[in-house]
Parts: structure tokens; sequence; C-alpha cells
């Protein structure tokens, strides 16, 4: 009998007789600092595209840098809460609460974490990390509750869609000139997951 | 014995011999129009907190108005896929993926719906509706996956929350100067959601 | 490497490469009347196998026409709650619990619905839809929580399933003689999903 | 501080500090034949309104008693699959496919099982087992996936439902004359689980 | 169209157009004692892959053996909670709690069960079954909330994988010379799952 | 209108008008080591008893300290899947798998782990770490698919259990003298969670 690869998930299953600990295995690096992007930081996410033994298991883990006055823009995970603790500097980090009613409205939470803090951000909340200091990096670990949580980051899904999004519709969605729109939608955003 | 009100995901569960048919019913009039806000829109959810009865079953349901070139605009719901039919006028509707590899990052997927259409949005994507018709309204039903969905309309959270959040972070998060960030949150961000 | 078609829950999915709008999107006409069966009624489901992309994300929305003194008769949905708005015309609805503890078993809870209102019929749970008017038409639009929500129609699956059950079997259950099932079973059992 | 009795799924959770072995036992006697109803069958379920500790953990067991050409009447469990092993007699069983697009729709799967013999029920759909020994009784053990799986006898939740379904309704959905619907409803409609 | 064989959670999926009752079926012969292991008992899981319409149902039963003096020795299930009640004989029985906040740390829950007791073993803890009459033998039917639960027999994961785990690992964990270690890594560790 | 504190899971539920971000938020000093244990080790596990917010959302965080040559002992988690990067030292990490068919039977999986990599253990398997160096610590962070996993040290909850488990069980399933089981029993099993 034979089988054709399947995916489940979107990924190929192996056959449990040839499984070994390689599946659940990989040569990450996460110790080693990575160069950060236009915004000021790189996430680099263990996920099942590089861990196929993850699959359906429901957990991912992620090292991000952050250089100094950089950050880890507002974005949200469509599909995971996630736990962060700082390893090295300090970050200002914080939530949007979604649109419930008044006076809990779009409530904006946020803390200043030194080394050794832990902070959540809820399933699907529009969330950042802000390195404050001028002069010094940081790092973070942070796990995800999915194997494949997903990234939404806010302005680089907006304004750098491909293709882009009618201006029509973002000019009166965030009050401002089509003009602006233009200009934003003409910016490189560059993605900080790699 | 006396039990104290019990709230089971933070709503007040009822004793199961006192149920009856109000538990599972609103006079929602969603057949009538509603007075749609700024960017034109008006969203009436009838969800938990309407109808205790759905607590726990995995679903809600919106009635959608929409001015002559209204739109609901760029938002997520964090916890559920709405499904969409168009019950007057036309919609140009559409999502963003998530940060997936090149060259599927961020890749927009839209459309044009007439009566009668349907569409879907995924779980947590970023996705709006415009009436695309300058001079009559718009009308449709949506259904969410969730008894309790969640809104996060974008420009919103990101721009509109209490507190603000800095204008440092949202400056270089956006690629625009402090000022342009401090005039959008000196803008009034309407919810449309009622 | 070549993939050979891979269905998930039945069903194939597309590699995520190359999605477009239209694997989230039907041209359903659920703005148009449909002609009704025998016992008055015709529901549109728009689920999985209309919609592909809808896979694993747990929704799925039908317009239910029903002719003047038409019904959707007693039926169930094993995979899924319901919650239904009236777009037009009068609705008498309702549900029965299930074998509780004496005084609740099999409460009936019903309610005249007229438009705009919503009502919530609760997973499995034995349920119809009846419009009382005899001149006048109804429409609903229903939303189910499942990409696949089944629907066994009560009488359908009893009297008319292929091949027969047993006459003495049914005969006991429903305390009548063998020659009525006879004659039930020899009716024909339209079904009244398009 | 003091705490109310708190009720989860409607049921009242103890203080982790204060469960013992009995939170988890119930003296249940399931070696004992039982008295059968008016059908000929009578079913022991033990689930969380028995075992407290139950709660939350998905699975619940049960003794079925068949008398002598008894049967446990069609009906669903709408929130459990059953697998059932017949320990005296035999059994002819069955279940009903729900509204399946031609030709599976409403497939009648059935199968004569003796002592040994495993069967199992999806969850959801119409089953029903019968004991086709005119002299001998027969016993099974039959195991739920839900502490709290829900059983809808059909014609007691159809034609003995408190009030009473209106007859107009339920004429037309079985095809027969309302007074056949009257004189059903007239009947007693024994409860086999006790 | 050609369709390789597609496994869901590795079980080959069959066309709905070609299920029938055989696919729900096992004749199982739970009803037939079976021969014993070295610590005295036998499991006979019918599980996914005994029956594969059970794929996705989460539910599977087993007929247990014990020998007079006989043990299920102490194991978990990985994915299921298990829900037992006794057809002949008696058990002691017990499960271990987890590493809880003190005083209730590794509290050992334990019962005699007798004919027709029902006793419930909550997902992954450690639990037994013992049958303590020297002459007789006992009989249990077991119901588990999975599919395909996994059995973990403690002695044999720990003393008996292939390859074997580090002595010195083991010594200090269970507070002994490695030579004991060694010696137990020697013995025979029989499955009693067939 | 005065309501109890509530309890979901277990936990008080605080009333969302007064959430803040300290809710989502511990000092937890994982950048610090700890003191670790009679076999060499310590978890600082931050879950929902730390951090009140992470209620229902399933995820939690640890540091793991290993003195050198020490170990965090076999054990499993019952409800979590674990993912594990070293910050600092070398682990030789391994889990075994269930009882399944042979030969497939109990393999144990195992790798030596160094700064920056990454290794799964799926849940409810029997897993360690072991720091094989004999001069330096090891730490790292494990992260865990539960607000809630539990863990079940394997030595701690056989051989330590409150009250303990009989010894005539525990002789036979680990084929040893009840006097080796005695002995056991007498040693002081120490928890590393604290």
């Amino acid at each position: 009998l034979f089988y054709a690869p399947v995916r489940v998930n979107g990924f190929v299953c192996k056959n449990p007789m040839e499984v070994n600990a390689d599946d659940f295995f990989k040569a990450a690096a996460l110790d080693k600092p990575r160069v950060t992007n236009k915004v000021g930081s790189n996430v680099t996410l263990i996920n099942v595209m590089q861990i196929a033994g993850l699959n359906t298991l429901g957990i991912s883990i992620a090292r991000i840098d952050y250089a100094p006055l950089g950050q880890n823009p507002p974005h949200t995970h469509p599909r995971a809460t996630e736990i962060l603790t700082v390893l090295e500097g300090t970050l200002y980090v914080g939530f949007v609460t979604s649109n419930q009613p008044a006076p809990n409205r779009n409530k904006f939470l946020s803390k200043v974490l030194n080394k050794g803090d832990v902070f959540v951000f809820p399933v699907g909340l529009i969330h950042f990390q802000f390195n404050p200091n001028p002069h010094k990096p940081a790092v973070a670990i942070a796990a995800l509750s999915s194997q494949n949580p997903g990234a939404i980051t806010i302005a680089n899904a907006v304004f750098g869609s491909d293709p882009q999004i009618s201006d029509d519709v973002l000019a009166k969605a965030f009050q401002v000139e089509k003009n602006t729109i233009d200009w934003l939608q003409a910016q490189f955003w560059e993605n900080n997951h790699n």
C-alpha cells in the first residue's frame, strides 16, 4: 500500500513508525542576537513550520530582539494568546481591549517590564512591545498558545497589503486625506517575522 | 440551600428549572434601519448580552446598516469567523491575510457583493465592508461563530484608546511624524457597535 | 513533490498559495424566493460544500422560505446551534428540551416571531418553524454554529429511511398498529434541504 | 473569605482541598437487572448528576436492560457519541444518517449484535436498540462521550411534550390527520431513563 | 478524479458514500475471558484501530481481565478520562493527584469496588486496579473519552523503554543505586494491552 | 445586586469593569537563579495561580534551574504539551512514547540540547531533562499549553503519595521485593515545583 504525503492543517504528517527525536527538535539558535528591522525588532518564531512534531499540539516559542528605541509594533495573533518574559533590558508593553460597552471601550492596559517579569497578551487583542532605552537593546522570550499562531502587523496589513486596499475606504476609516493614505501606502512596510 | 447568581463566562446562569422561551428570544427589530455613525455604518449585534440562552452555544447574529458611501471600517473579531449576506444594495468587501511567508504576506482578498451573495471573513483577520453607492444605503445580515465575538475597530483601538498609546510608539510603527499621530489621537473615534 | 488532493473533514484543501477571494464567496441568491416543498418550506443552506473556505471555521448561513401555512418540520442539527431572524411574515417557532428529570422533562418552549425578531435553537434539540398565515409567505435568515451542521428531519429519518426501519420496532416505539407504520413508510418523505 | 456554592455547567464545584475518593465513585448497582418500562427497556445512566467528579471530564456510563421484545426506542444524544457492548442476549441496533445529498440521504445502517460485540452511534443521530428474542431479556453496557450527554426520545419529545406541540404543525409534518396526532398526544409517553 | 487514501489523525478516512454498518461494528468478543499477563491482567481495548468509524468521535471501550491477585499496574492515559464498572469480583482501585500545593500534593484516593460499582480516573493521572482476591478473577468494563486514548504503563515506560533511559538519570530520580536500575532494566516488561 | 466571588475552573473571576494591567502581570524574577532541590532542579512556574488574567487562555511559562548533574526527573503534564529552550548550559532530554503496537512500544526519543536549541514534549508523555555537566548549572525557559498544566513527578506520585499506595501492588508492578518498595516509600520525595 502506498500513501501520498498527507497534510493535516496544511502540514505533512509522518508515518508514526518513522518518527524520531529530530521531529521534535530545532537548532534554533535562540541564544543569538538578530539583526533588527526598520522599526527596530526581530521575531524568531519556532512554530510547526520549523518543528513538524508540533502539529496539533497547540504551542510555539519565539525570541524577540529589540534595538535601542526599537519596537515590535502594534499587531495581533488571530489564533493565540501570548505570554512573554524579559531576558535583557526593559520593555514598555500594552494591549487594547475590544469595543466593549463604555466605559470599558478600547481601554489601553500597559506596564513597564524589567528583566524576569512576565506579561500576558490575550488572544486577538492589539498589542506591542517597545524598548524605551536609547542605548541598550532588549531581548524577550515569548510563547504562544498555537502551533501556528499567525501574526498581523496592523500598519503592514492596513497600508502594505498586496494589492492595496482602496484609499477611499482607508481615508474615511482613518479620518485623513486620501493623499495621506497614498503616502502611507507608498512606504516600505517591512515584516519583522523572519 | 441558597445560591448566589452564578456567572459563567461572565454572564448570569439561570436555574434550568426556570428557563423559558424568553431566554432564547429578543425582539431585536433587525428589520428596521438604524442611524449610521460618522463613517457611515451601524452594527446591531445580538449576542449573549441580549439573549442569555446563547451562553456557551457559540453563535450570534447582526444587522449592519451602511449609509451611501458608508463603511464598516477595518476591524477584527478576536474570537469569531463571520459569514455575511447582503439584503439591500451593494458592498465592496475584503480581508487581509496574516504575515505569512512571501509571496503570500498580507494578501488582500476582495470582492463586490450584490444582493443575496455570501462572503466569509476568517477568525481574527482584518476586514471591512464598504458601500460604493453614493445614493443608496445597503444592508447586510452577518453571523459570527461565538456568543461573544468581540470587535476591534483598528483605527479606534490604535488612535482612540483610553488612555492613549504613546505617540513615540505609534509614530515609528506607522512611519509618520509625531504630530500626525497627535492629530489622529485628537479626533473623535466613534464606535459603530451600539 | 506531488500531492494528491487532501480532504480535511472530507473536503479538499487548497494549497494556501492559491487561495483567492472566490474561495470565501458564493453568489447564493439568498435574496430570491424559492419553490417550497410538500410541507411548505425550502432551506437554502450555504455551508462548506458551497464555500470551501469555510472548512474548520465553524459557521454557515441559510435562507428559509415558508409557504402560507408552510413549515420547516420538526428536525435537529446534530452538530450546531441555530440563531434565526425573520425577514418577512410571522413564524410560530419552538423546541423541546431533552429527557431531563421531571418536572422539566420534554418541556416545549415556543414563541411567535415577527419581522426583525431573533430566536435561538440549542444544539441537538428538536425544533420547528411554522408560518401561521394562510395567505402570505414568510422568510427567515438562519445561521448555524458549524460549517457542516447536518439536519435530521424527524419524520423523514424515522419513516422515510433507506432501507426502512423494522415496523415492529416503530409500532411499539410510537404506540400504534403496524399497519399505521406501514402506511407512513409508504408515503413520500420529501427533503426540504436543496 | 466565604464562597457561595459555585456551579460549573450547572453543577456545584467542590473546594479542591476537600475532594475525596467518594467524589469519583458511585455504588451504582449496574450488575442488577432493572424493571423495564412500557416499551420494554430501562437506561441506568451514571453521569455528572450521580458522580460530581465527572464534571468537565467528558464521559459517562450506562446499563441498559431490555425485556423480551423490548426496545430502547428511537432517540438521540444531543451532546455525545455512544459506544455499546452486549452483556447478555442479542440486540438488533441501528442509526439513520442525516439529510445528506442523495443517494446517501437518511441511510439506515443496522446490525444484529451478539454477546461481546461492540457498536458505535455517532453524536446526534437517531438510533435504537431492539431485543428480538421473545423469551429472554438482554443487557448492554453503553458509554457516552459527555458527562451530561442528554437523551431525546423521539416519540416522547414530539408527541408527549409539555405543553403539547400544535396538532396543525404535527399533522402536516407527519402527513396524517389531526385526529391521529390528537390520539398520539393523548397516550402516556413513559420515559425509560430513571 | 483519483484520491489517495487519506489519513485523518493518522487513520484512513473512507468515502462517505461507501460507509456501512460494519464501519461502526466490531465482533470484539468482550464477553470472553482473556489470558492475563505477568502482572495478572489483560486490557482488550476497542478503539479507532478496531472500529474506523470512531475517528474524531472521542470515545472507546475496553474489557479488563484480572487474575487472582492480578493488577492493571500504575499507568496513565495521556488523552482520556476513564470510567469503569466491575462486572465480576472485587477491585481495589486508586489514583494519585498531581504536584498541587501542599497539603494536597500527590494525594492518593482509593476505593474498594464491588460488582456494579462505578469509578472515575481523571485524564492524565496515575491510576491502577488490583484484584485483592487470591482465588477468583475479576472483570471490568471501562470506557475512555478518546478514540485513541493512549496508555503509558509507568514501570514499562521508565524501565522498559527502547532504548533504555540512562541509568545515571534514573538512579538519581528514584534515589537508588545504579545497579538497582540496571537490574530493573534487565527485567522483561510485558505489555498488558493486546 | 450582590455577587459572591465566582470561580471559573476553580479561580476567582474579576468583574471585567475592574480589570487592569496587573491582572496580566507578574514580577516573577525569572532572570534569577533558584536554589535547586535534592535531585538538582527547580521549576518556577507562572500559571493562573500567579496571573489571574491567564484563566481560560491556555498557556503558562516557567524557568527551570538545573544544578551540575541535576535533573528535572521523569514526569508528565496531564493537560499540556511543553516547548523548551536552553538559556544556559547543556541538557540531555527525552520522552517515552506510549504503549503503541510493537515495534513502537515505549520508544525513548532523546537529544542533547545546547544553548538556543528548542525541544517539544507532547502532552501526557513521560519526559525529563538532565544537566550532564558536573561543573556548571543549566537554565531553560519552558512554555506549556495550559494555564494550569499540572505536573506529576513519577517517583513522587508512585512512592511518595499520601497515603502510600499498597506495597503489594507496587512490588508486583515494579517486579521487586516488598521491602524494596517499603524502603522507597520511606525516602523523602521532595517536590521541585515551588
